[in-house]
């Protein structure tokens, strides 16, 4: 018999109070399991970072019972991590055919394939580990095979949504399982762990197919060549451009590095149809008339380097924009991309071709559910307690209110924090304690080496860029030999500011001379006052506040 | 008799191919007038950059020709260039009374009021010049007062909407003149320049009023303290704000600088229907029920600095979140601020308030015209030539489109840029050459001395930060006294990299030695030198690329 206070942990490290970078630890006795590994792409003000990754210290501490990193799907922000976590902790990773070879590509990129267990399932497959058991129930989302997790513990099933929409007609025929999620409905789940991302949108995400049939509407008309650009994950998108492709006869060429990975994945694992004559190499696109052509290309997001940005800017090696190009962008902007986007629709537009984006047309549905499937899952499944996951503190708290409108009392609602250790028995819920959590920066090759205090220069030198002061001092006398010399960057131009500059020596010599004449020759105290007296100089006459770098060279 | 080499120029100086900084030059013979003077606010790679305003060079150099800068309305992006325009160039402005009011306080601010002459105008009002003459009309916008001009020439009339929208329920009763708009265009119009802001939605834009509704909804609900944040300049949201506040006998507080001096302009010049007892200071919020207290505020974009962003961040001095509070977010994201938004919105969820924003109602409607609006007034109008202005390329485009389905034919249609010079006969339109234009930076006291070069420096710093290396060095034998020092900033947290910086050291000492046995003494090549070595060792060691700063001290 088990005793009442047994107890399950659930501890969120990523995808609480932000949108990406998800992972959650689930723990039972001598078990730990990790549900997915993702990456986040940094904010605008973590300046030169290249992405951001969950802390895993609590798993390194814990390592012994960690049994194994469980893959919902295999989108960035659930598997980005994944090469930079198992450098750091080596342990079995399980996920569902497309999404590992996802991750196969990725591992291969830093030469890690060899090293790392990974473990192929399919939906309805069930993995038993000592304490719990792992159970994939198929989803519908912008990815195929996507899966919810249920795990089956002692005391209950803890359900994990994973990212999911609820479409009725999926371009693979592959339906989300919503009998398995009424089956452990009926049966009783513990807790349910729940996607929030669309929870502010009411109504129904439309259904992939719809996307389908706009490409459908545009292809038929188009009399000149056709670029498509989406999310390189997106297989069903993909999908439904050849299949339009093929119907008015147009050959398929890839481009971007994304994408063309991706193809070769889901090619490779036949998660695409297409007849053997439709792909063409992106080389050969000038031996086809335009009007028998489609580019589908990666840049939805007009991100600087990628495929599209670079034929709008008319860097592409193999692609040129001509006037009468239809360009279709079947995405919608993340929240931070609205500019980019639009200098690339600017850019091409002003190259003379036609360009279609979410504003003008139906190019786009979003993977996740909106309030009403949000509502139907809540309803099929029935959890005694729940907690959102994957959003913003909004969609947290509004997740929340949309659960205790379905009738959850408030004290089975809670909303977590990363790093929150969530404990539940059979019959409450609660915060106790908390472990190490926060983000990790991955800056080139450094991962963790950029932190605060760098991150804090970076925003200082780009505000009003830095002023270097060196100056050559006779140790003893503390006398200056040589300087002092001003060296400026990212400041003013200098050119025009030669007197500014002159002013500037000026009153680094005074300074110099005092301390001389003081006999201060501590050189922090030297290079306090020659910082103090500069900084209120030059913000008096700029209104500007760079970073300055006194330097003493003692001889 | 008027010859038919007569023409009229018109010369956008701002507002072509970007959304702000409405700059538009308008010549015939000896006149020119400038129609609005606006500044835009800084892109993300306009690092440290506080404003941008158009240059102004072409006026300069033909000032004894220009005779005024005629103001549509008050908003930043048609007048905030305004003081550092008439600094370098000092002539009249004629404005509505309220764009004037707006205008006084920031020339008082920037100390040159009493320099300035301000000619205040009336809808239907017409400024009689040598050549030309200017005539107000009014229109409906998000600012009380707004009005469209004609410009009466020789050659015919050119009418340039401003901003504008149809409201035909608008707060002050004052409709959009449409009859004018008719009459002139039944009379003749040679050119028209429209606002091309919202070309990309079709239908409608609803009328201010409906927001009032939504007011009136929230307000009669609420049990707690209101707070809403919206532009500063709309007077009639604030007018609707207050209507509200006063049907459920609420106070009224305002936070934020920039919603101060509006309001204190608004009802010192009319634009306000108050009673005496509602306005109260902010300092004495304390003394009031909460359940009858409303606060205006600013901070709708998410501003850092803003009232709300303080409210939000417990910066505030006055007004601390409580749980409770209705905070209504009355605005819409300007793209680029929907991070910035988003951020208050999470921290004023987690402080317990309730939180409305434009994806949970209907808080907020635009100032711009949609397109069956547009429609409309090109119908009326029936220009013979047309030209969209205000928008990026894209909303252009689509304008220019829009106005050639309605039946302009494609050669009396042209889109133009910043800096063209456009020569209109009374049967042609084209592009006739270029004048210098551009975008000129405000960054602190400083007006056009950050340039492309100051902004290439700063997006440097800010990426990998900087490394520098100072030598100091016996001029003649040119071996080393002192040094190399190697200090970093922005580029790795120091502490954890002392191998990396010991190891450059000593690649920086073993160039400099080689130097001094090869005889070079040219700083210049030795720097370069250890700017190369060091270029590649980090780069191969971190994948960043830190400024590098090379100091030689001579002794």
């Amino acid at each position: 018999m088990r005793k009442e206070r047994d107890k399950v942990k659930v501890i969120p490290l990523g995808g609480l109070g932000e949108i990406g970078k998800n992972m959650t630890a689930i723990e039972y006795k001598d078990d730990i399991i990790v549900i997915d590994c993702g990456l986040k792409f940094p904010d605008d003000e973590m300046l030169g970072v290249d992405l951001v990754i969950p802390d895993i210290t609590y798993l390194k501490k814990n390592i012994e019972r960690v049994r194994g990193i469980f893959l919902t799907h295999g989108h960035e922000d659930h598997i980005g991590a994944l090469p930079y976590v198992l450098k750091e902790i080596n342990i079995p990773v399980y996920g569902t055919k497309l999404t590992l070879g996802i991750v196969e590509t990725k591992l291969k990129e830093h030469r890690i394939l060899s090293k790392v267990k990974l473990n192929c399932v399919k939906p309805k497959d069930i993995i038993r580990l000592q304490n719990m058991s792992v159970e994939f129930i198929r989803t519908s989302h912008s990815i195929a095979d996507s899966t919810a997790l249920a795990i089956h513990t002692p005391l209950g099933v803890i359900l994990h949504t994973g990212d999911f929409k609820i479409d009725y007609t999926p371009i693979d025929g592959s339906l989300i399982d919503l009998a398995r999620f009424a089956e452990l409905g009926k049966k009783g789940v513990l807790l349910m762990l729940a996607d929030s991302t669309n929870v502010e949108r009411p109504g129904y995400t439309m259904s992939e197919r719809t996307v389908g049939e706009t490409f459908q509407k545009f292809f038929a008309t188009a009399k000149n060549r056709i670029i498509v650009a989406t999310f390189a994950s997106n297989i069903h998108r993909i999908q439904q451009i050849i299949t339009a492709a093929e119907k008015y006869n147009r050959k398929v060429a890839i481009s971007g590095r994304s994408m063309e990975n991706i193809m070769d994945v889901a090619m490779k694992l036949g998660y695409i149809n297409i007849n053997k004559n439709t792909l063409i190499n992106i080389d050969s696109i000038n031996k086809y008339p335009n009007n028998k052509l489609v580019i589908i290309t990666t840049g939805s997001q007009g991100e600087p380097m990628s495929a599209l940005s670079r034929m709008a800017a008319s860097e592409h090696k193999k692609v040129n924009i001509i006037p009468g190009d239809r360009i279709i962008i079947s995405a919608s902007a993340i929240p931070g991309n609205e500019k980019l986007i639009s200098k690339v629709i600017n850019q091409l537009f002003k190259k003379g071709a036609e360009v279609i984006y979410e504003a003008l047309a139906d190019v786009h549905v979003s993977g996740h559910a909106c309030q009403e499937e949000l509502k139907l899952i809540h309803t099929l499944v029935k959890p005694r307690f729940f907690m959102p996951v994957h959003g913003e503190y909004r969609h947290l708290k509004q997740h929340a209110d949309l659960a205790m409108k379905l009738g959850l009392p408030a004290n089975h609602v809670i909303i977590g924090d990363n790093g929150d250790v969530i404990e539940l028995t059979r019959n409450s819920i609660k915060r106790a304690g908390t472990v190490i959590s926060g983000q990790v920066f991955v800056d080139g090759l450094g991962v963790g080496d950029v932190g605060n205090i760098v991150l804090r220069d970076r925003r200082h030198l780009s505000q009003d860029g830095i002023l270097t002061v060196v100056v050559t001092i006779e140790k003893e006398s503390a006398s200056v030999i040589a300087g002092p010399d001003i060296i400026s960057r990212g400041f003013v131009y200098v050119r025009e500011s030669e007197d500014l500059m002159e002013e500037a020596k000026e009153l680094v010599r005074g300074v110099l001379k005092e301390c001389e004449e003081k006999h201060i020759t501590e050189w922090a105290n030297i290079k306090s006052n020659v910082k103090e007296v500069l900084r209120s100089f030059l913000y008096e006459r700029t209104k500007r506040r760079p970073m300055i770098l006194p330097i003493i060279m003692e001889i």
